[in-house]
């Protein structure tokens, strides 16, 4: 059976989940949305023949952390690709390709360590579905069927069938506005873009050196000057800090005509917000008026809230629609409908010197 | 100078405040709206040689700390008066009545431990306006002028003029329904129950006789019974207990021809739930949304909020008119709409035997 080897990009900080997200412990560390972490789910969807050990991508301080997690769960790594400095996922993606190329014949998954998928198995169908297309030299990303007019979201609009539910990208488009995200939700055609890939290194390599050759040629050479210890890949720091900062969509995914896209409905969720976090809790339990709660907490009157305490006792009264953050020695109150504001604290703390509590 | 004897009732839980007041340490204990307690700003409203040193009359677990905290402002105090277990205020009454008519021709000053009063001054002219009434056999409340139609206080209407702003009392009412006390602050006749009095021991007691005739026995017996060591006067338990438990408006004030009422504007609140409180903090000091914030605390557009921690740093992020406490180990989060609300959280407690909570 031919061979996918998961690479799952670990390198973010989280911050609009702060300050459960922290710099220490960030997101895709965490048990957010089940009693497993992120990083946890996220392997554990890429398991039996079809794949390999996973591939993490990830920050130095991070690798005892998740090598513990896997460890937890009975997970091989095939190697921790560290990355001295962070260089967006363009400079990942070819990294990842650089290392898979090795496993004669494999393909890359390419795939963000923060999301949670709640329908695994339409997740791995959608990747079988996928597999010929990808071997046929195109880069495949998984675009995710819209269930509302989400403006926080890229879209990818659908070109020709090329495939059983595979189709050629049309375009990329920007986050829309309200209206745009509407006209796009009705005429069935948009996918949201949630950074999943499926490649094989050849292609994606092609046309990285086509589209982006110096983050081709940068991120190739921190890898094959990297120094290895283990399955711990430094990535060469001088090098690696050279190489431009850029998104695989903006850098190649834009650019190339071998864009494909698999629509699925796999219960995606990116966690990005209180609100998003909420919602993904509340589905997997909730009280009688949808409140999403974890830890020591008492609610009166309150429907639609986020709770969260790994420590002190929380109450709460008369709240609609209040995400409470009691964790690591902060409390956040946020307004789920303000949700991503939160970054302006993370902000305020940065700008006032107060970086330990980040 | 005809003497004052300043009686502080200082005997409530003030559960309305939790987590804020607890039983150990209850809201009259509490630096609530300025740096003082509310037992020292209340003690601090009745100085100079119009008043006698303070009675207290307070639960026997809390002496030590008003003892400190009145030594702390430098206050001598007449007598702790310990209720062995609360009877509401009218045996409250009894008692300092009883106890202050050794001080000959004093009248006694009967208030609640827990109010704020904005503007003193005022409150001292009202006072001085009301001792020649009270020397003339009338039991003298202070009604505050309403600047709203209040629903959750009692209301006093005015009847004919017996001196200069000072009135005999028509009658009492009940909380009135929104429309009401519309019409109540409309007619400029009415003014808000704040259970204050000023009135000489002979005439409480005369009436306390014909009205509550076992409850000026009982009390009086407990407090002839009481055992005393040094200025703490133990009334005595057996007797206390067997007294009916009655307010001071409920059993006598609403029976009594000499009532009287001075209306006063003395910028009154009696920190009744965290509306309130908020509202008291917001007046001396907020930010420029009108948010109260005391502690570590870092609010992104946010209005109307009041925010007070002992420990944790606090983010908001995007509320409105809502309150979050951290105080004691406990977080409570409450909508300032429904703060009357936070007693069901206390409930709760009781209810799961969660009292050590409480």
């Amino acid at each position: 059976m031919q061979k996918i080897v998961p690479v799952i990009m670990s390198g973010g900080a989280g911050s609009r989940l702060w300050p459960l997200s922290r710099q220490a412990n960030p997101k895709q560390l965490l048990p957010l949305v089940t009693h497993q972490t992120m990083v946890q789910e996220t392997a554990e969807r890429f398991t039996g023949e079809r794949f390999t050990d996973p591939v993490f991508i990830c920050n130095a301080l991070h690798v005892d952390a998740i090598a513990a997690q896997m460890a937890e769960i009975g997970r091989e790594v095939d190697a921790f690709i560290v990355e001295p400095v962070g260089r967006n996922t363009a400079p990942c993606a070819v990294v990842a390709a650089v290392h898979a190329a090795q496993k004669e014949g494999a393909l890359v998954m390419l795939v963000p360590a923060d999301h949670h998928v709640k329908k695994p198995r339409d997740f791995r169908d959608a990747i079988e579905r996928a597999i010929p297309t990808a071997n046929d030299g195109y880069l495949v990303t998984f675009g995710i069927t819209p269930d509302g007019p989400e403006t926080g979201y890229g879209y990818i609009a659908q070109g020709s069938g090329l495939d059983v539910g595979v189709f050629k990208v049309d375009a990329f488009r920007e986050k829309p506005d309200f209206d745009t995200a509407k006209s796009y939700l009705a005429s069935g055609n948009y996918a949201w873009n949630a950074g999943i890939f499926l490649f094989s290194p050849e292609t994606f390599l092609a046309e990285a050196e086509t589209h982006a050759s110096d983050i081709a040629r940068e991120s190739r050479k921190a890898y094959d000057k990297a120094d290895s210890a283990g399955n711990v890949i430094h990535l060469n720091k001088d090098v690696f800090a050279g190489c431009p900062s850029e998104s695989i969509d903006y850098a190649i995914m834009e650019h190339t005509t071998k864009a494909a896209v698999v629509p699925c409905d796999i219960g995606w969720n990116d966690i990005g917000s209180f609100t998003s976090l909420q919602a993904a809790r509340a589905e997997i339990e909730s009280d009688d008026n949808g409140n999403a709660l974890k830890g020591a907490i008492m609610a009166e009157g309150s429907d639609g809230c986020l709770v969260s305490t790994d420590s002190l006792p929380v109450s709460i009264v008369g709240l609609s629609n209040i995400g409470v953050i009691v964790h690591e020695g902060e409390v956040l109150v946020v307004n789920l409908d303000e949700s991503q504001s939160v970054k302006k604290i993370v902000t305020q703390l940065k700008d006032s010197e107060q970086k330990d509590r980040l």
